[in-house]
């Protein structure tokens, strides 16, 4: 599979497994393994995870391969976040969901993923929401200690605005080498705010969580998912026998910005579906005709 | 005529003849070649175009002039643009608009362009409005071939957003000398959402585009058309015996930021008038009176 | 009382006297002097005025504190600001309020503050508002003068979006020192809207006006107020026993951004509890807690 460059010494796969939901998928140790091993020989290198997913649970989960094959870890990249304090029956005294972007924070959450995981190091932490209490000294702090001792070998953002972006850059000392931000035919904003503007000027590619969006257009109950699942059919019909999702997927990958999407799912022929959508040749007229339909309107 | 200096070796008449829609203008091939001459003698010297003008023909009739008269090469300036492709009779397989800035794209544009122009050189090429799937390095590419090869002489953007021009800025070697936008006393939002900002901090002078705003100020049908109409006639009284279309360009001209309004049209008297707006001298209060009647509020 | 550095030679202490309603204190001379070295006994040695303020009185009445008393001068800092040209009965022939950031109007300004306030210099001169119709270098000019001339010691502006700030400072040659803008826990926006980000991006700290809301907590009569009064009680509690307005200055002082609330009061009781809002020590999720209230939702 095509792999995307983010740094002299970290490649990606351009499609990324997405674990946020890996607590519901019904694996069993065994099953889990295999799912990753058949990953890994697709070419399905990078899997994504955060501290919060499945309520705390899915790094533990995903841990298990590592401890059970700790030879696949030299194969794998792991992406994984921090700095989101969710309302959790493990955290009974949070009264609200709020962000922490401490350098303690930080640092105990690393610590934690690395237990959790079964790894000595991430090969990439998110800060995952903008936090707007946020001091950069600390995060830039955390982040030089953390590649210092060799937990975290890059770290990088998440839902960040483009000042925000600006902002924390100005104070850590290395690249951010991504910002994973919410991108589908059914959400086109950030090729309109400025956030995709960002990550071609800075040349840093973009992971594309819920490139699906979510199965909205399957049910298609909107005009917007309705209006965008007819472009997709129409051109569907010019380009082969492809499914809606592959469609979708195409999209995005037909971007120059080497958009790298999140495909979150345990199904290995949702997975090989996937793969095939690489090698869709989307035309720019049909890259613009779904664009049209998304937002309603031609372009100017 | 007052003229402005976007870099080193190119300056533009402060207004500019815009030639959207001189295929509707009715000039046999003599007259146009007369209008440019006055136009020329008048010190209007720069000449906006794009490819897709008049459905793909403007720059044809523009070009018959400088087919009949290459002498007058050398006393303008010619602006073109490239990246819209519009559905036309002419490429009956479009099904919809849509933008294309590929480097060959661009380059076939030009050629064309260059051909349609009678001419051997363009003095601005502009990318025509920002394309939400634009790949920064071929833009790069097909600009540094152009400026090599001499087909043409600067580059820009028209309807760039800051980030949008900050972004492509980042991969282009040759300053970018405008933006073309459009602003007028009814289409203010250049001065609040960041555009006119850019300009004067990357000290570029903006091209105006609908600086009349399409003539809406003399039907005057809505609210803000009634209240600034009601602006520049009081404002009119004070400063003497000037039209409203004059008092429009006044308040564009008395901007700092060097603005340079294209003029749309091909009727002599509308030039003259025109040129004689350059003269009001507007306070800043009549300034603002204006922009208050234009947004309905005072500032702040 | 803890003080925050904006310049080598500049220093702020963390909560700044606003003196917009001076002319509404109804202290006579004597008084005012007395609050004043209060004030000052108690570590508030930053002053914010501007021309403007009281319909253009309040540098008069703040200027006879230093005309009986110039020994006080060198143990406070004075704001002041320019640029805004109110209708006012002084001056009779604005028909409507405006803007003027011109080399010439700057220049007069400062003059005319320095003699009211009776005094050689400013600490620090702001621009008030953003004007639409600024040019740059006029305003990079009079600083220059200004601070050649020791008139003005520092600049900085006050409500500049980050653009306008990104184009006014790509002009001066010295450093921005502050952008003075409204904020609260009613008034959150400058923490999302890239104001606050580009703070801590140049590393300027804000200067908070109004940051207790105009007294709309107290009211509460719309329902951001009720759902933040509400929170703020609840946080309260637990932290002891504290008012509205010392919470909400907390809430501003908390952030790591170094932000400085403007406390517009010429009741001591008022400016004793103000500084002991210095030593709230709110956490994380108190902070968080209010935020939500005040934005009807919980971050994402």
């Amino acid at each position: 599979m095509e792999t995307v460059k983010l740094a002299s010494d970290l490649s990606f796969s351009r499609i990324i497994l997405g674990l946020m939901r890996l607590n519901q998928w019904g694996f069993d140790e065994t099953e889990l393994i295999r799912f990753t091993e058949q990953c890994l020989e697709q070419g399905i290198t990078t899997f994504d995870l955060a501290d919060i997913y499945g309520d705390y649970t899915c790094e533990s989960i995903f841990g298990q391969v590592l401890k059970q094959k700790p030879i696949l870890r030299d194969r794998m990249q792991i992406v994984t976040k921090c700095g989101i304090c969710m309302r959790s029956d493990k955290y009974p005294d949070r009264r609200v969901k709020y962000y922490d972007t401490s350098k303690e924070h930080i640092l105990a959450s690393v610590d934690n993923s690395l237990r959790h995981l079964q790894t000595d190091y991430i090969d990439l932490l998110l800060i995952h929401r903008p936090d707007p209490m946020i001091d950069p000294e600390e995060v830039a702090e955390a982040f030089a200690h953390l590649k210092k001792v060799g937990k975290v070998r890059h770290f990088g953002v998440s839902n960040f605005t483009p000042s925000q972006f600006r902002m924390i850059s100005a104070y850590v000392e290395m690249p951010l080498v991504t910002n994973q931000i919410e991108m589908s035919v059914l959400h086109v904003e950030p090729f309109f705010d400025g956030t995709m503007d960002q990550c071609l000027e800075k040349r840093i590619p973009p992971m594309a969580w819920s490139p699906l969006a979510g199965g909205r257009i399957f049910s298609a109950a909107d005009e917007q998912s309705l209006r965008t699942r007819e472009a997709l059919v129409q051109v569907g019909k010019e380009l082969g026998d492809f499914s809606l999702d592959q469609l979708m997927l195409a999209w995005l990958l037909r971007h120059p910005g080497r958009i790298m999407p999140i495909i979150g799912t345990g199904r290995w022929d949702r997975i090989l579906s996937a793969v095939q959508s690489l090698a869709i040749p989307m035309t720019r007229m049909q890259w613009f005709q779904i664009l049209e339909a998304s937002r309603g309107r031609q372009v100017d």
